[in-house]
């Protein structure tokens, strides 16, 4: 039996995923006067008096939304928002299960950017901060933007920020294996959707000079595109104006990070690159290339998003501990400097000496990951000032 | 220590009373290729093809909005959506104690009509339910209105129906003990806001005939108020167009229904009702009359909604196996025949062998109540073709 065999069956079974449990028993007049009526009117009183008692009264501390509108769910597309619900109680139970971070999946029926901004402002007050999921490329960033400026508790998408974190991580570790500087290397990303886009955004931060971007017609150069998401990301990347396709690009650079589609690198594009070339290539479920046919072309280290390869690239490396440190700390939003201190904890989990190329990027299921990110998201929330304890 | 300080501890302790839970482990990666990706495609893609499947693979067909824009919040007002939070997640924690239905509190940023009804629209489709809680009149009404009309799941405004069911369940067995047919009896409700609009409605379905509202300047008649439903209520009660106060009204009638304020029914008025008088006094914290007084003066059957009196009229009784049951059937809607099943149910459970002045309602704990209620609505919304499977 195959996984989508044993998921139907089991999500079947159990009804779906989460459940909304009560930390405390009711089983009298005293515990039901504690917990509702009468008893329950005065911290509501507190909070009317300092709204910032809700953190001390209530799970909005610890209560984080799962947003979606359906529309770029896992590779199948638009699908809305009943069907992306399995999904979006896949992401909360693992907010859950690694960082006990209560999470609970929000389904918008509407894909316009103004009814999906009004409506998360809307339902604001029960959260402590936004996780949105699987919004499609362009609206995604105009959302995000949007929110970060509305609302002042933390708003991640973690499509763009989970994998450009992960990737960031494996990064910096493959380029201690292979002995590169950071400002010396040529990175060519293959994909122009939300996770591309942030990858650069978050490349460009970590101290990369020189990037190029691929998408669907080849190298994205300025005024590529009607997007001006893509337009500013062709800017600030291809400085020369180059032109080609994929294989053009992957001459003579350093890294090639994929998150497009299955199957579109070769081994002679491998053979193209500059000595000891990184590779992470992780399109789902068929990456750009194989791992195994990419050590063969001679990449040195190789990343995907499988968990049957060596260095799994999966954001439930980073959301948990994100989220977890953020919210410890009242953060007012997650800012680059806590997306970048987060990439490095994850990065430093592995020592010096087991440090490998077949291990730049900790286990999904390393206990210490969270602990370890949530502590370094924290540090950056306070030096840049927006925690509020 | 009072249940005001002990709520405060509790709440403190706990930071808050909800928690989001997973209802599998989540401990290795066939685990998670399972719960998350790539199994998790595979429901998705079922539900996409056939919406109705979200019942069978999420926790949609379980899972109860309780929504409220903190506007009317007990006997605190208009104290906002933060301050809400509290309160719904109480609520949230006894639909879980007692039904098992997963309840989540929806504090919204608004008061106002339009954006109230478009939000719960908005995030719909995650939830099997909508209880609508604390919402202040009239606005309360247009907007369970609306989103009866506008939705396909059941829509419960608790302040209204619940309140208005349970009361009925106390007449239906107070009119045995006083031997009164229902549609003999002259009532009167003290109270015009929703509990009282509501408690009028299901009267007139439970064959009441005679009915006066009292508001804050006295009996309602036609073209009392520019509120609509408040004239909608006076035109169909006091057809003899009847002016007076609150004593005026209570002068040869044998029921008395208080949803209003403390202290305002005096022993004297109480004598000057018809024999055999029925008081529920649901006034909070204090009751229009105390219960004790009323039966000095005379009344025969009281009821209130304090737990340290016979018959405590709580809405606890109703809510959780109402939602039970129209989950279970996944009705479309609560429909009157519905509530009126609710409140006979409720009725029933309570023998004509252990039916006593003092024990009109069961009791809150009553582990009978949820399935007894739950099955007579699902039996009424079949009778009604209001039920999806």
């Amino acid at each position: 039996m195959d996984f989508s065999e044993k998921s139907l069956i089991m999500h079947e079974e159990n009804q779906g995923k989460i459940e909304v449990t009560s930390k405390i028993k009711v089983e009298n007049r005293e515990d039901l006067s504690i917990a509702y009526t009468p008893g329950v009117a005065e911290p509501c009183r507190k909070i009317y008096e300092d709204q910032k008692d809700a953190y001390k009264y209530t799970t909005k501390g610890n209560l984080v939304a799962v947003v979606t509108d359906g529309s770029a769910v896992l590779g199948l597309g638009d699908i809305g928002p009943e069907a992306a619900m399995p999904v979006m109680e896949g992401k909360s139970i693992l907010f859950k299960e690694f960082a006990d971070v209560n999470a609970f999946p929000i389904c918008l029926a509407t894909n316009e950017v103004e009814e999906i901004v009004k409506a998360v402002k809307l339902i604001a007050p029960t959260f402590g901060g936004i996780n949105l999921e699987d919004i499609s490329a362009p609206r995604c960033f105009e959302i995000e933007e949007r929110l970060n400026k509305e609302l002042d508790i933390p708003v991640f998408h973690d499509d763009q920020h989970g994998t450009a974190i992960v990737v960031s991580a494996g990064l910096i570790n493959a380029l201690k294996i292979v002995n590169k500087k950071i400002e010396d290397i040529k990175v060519v990303v293959s994909g122009d959707g939300s996770a591309g886009i942030a990858i650069v955004k978050m490349l460009l931060n970590l101290g990369v000079q020189n990037i190029l971007v691929c998408g669907k017609e080849g190298i994205l150069y300025e005024d590529y595109s009607h997007n001006k998401y893509k337009n500013e990301i062709a800017k600030i990347t291809n400085k020369d104006q180059k032109r080609g396709n994929l294989k053009d690009a992957l001459v003579g650079v350093d890294v090639f990070i994929g998150v497009s589609v299955g199957n579109i690198v070769t081994e002679d594009m491998i053979k193209s690159m500059n000595k000891d070339p990184i590779v992470f290539a992780m399109a789902n479920p068929i990456p750009e290339i194989m791992p195994d046919l990419a050590i063969k072309a001679g990449a040195k280290v190789v990343g995907s998003g499988r968990s049957d390869f060596a260095n799994q690239i999966n954001n439930v490396l980073a959301f948990p501990g994100i989220f977890r440190g953020a919210l410890d700390i009242r953060a007012k939003e997650i800012n680059q400097e806590m997306k970048l201190a987060a990439a490095y904890a994850i990065a430093n989990l592995i020592s010096q000496e087991e440090l490998k190329e077949d291990y730049v990027i900790p286990d999904v299921f390393d206990k210490r990951v969270v602990d370890h990110i949530s502590k370094a998201v924290r540090e950056a929330a306070v030096k840049t000032r927006v925690n509020r304890i």
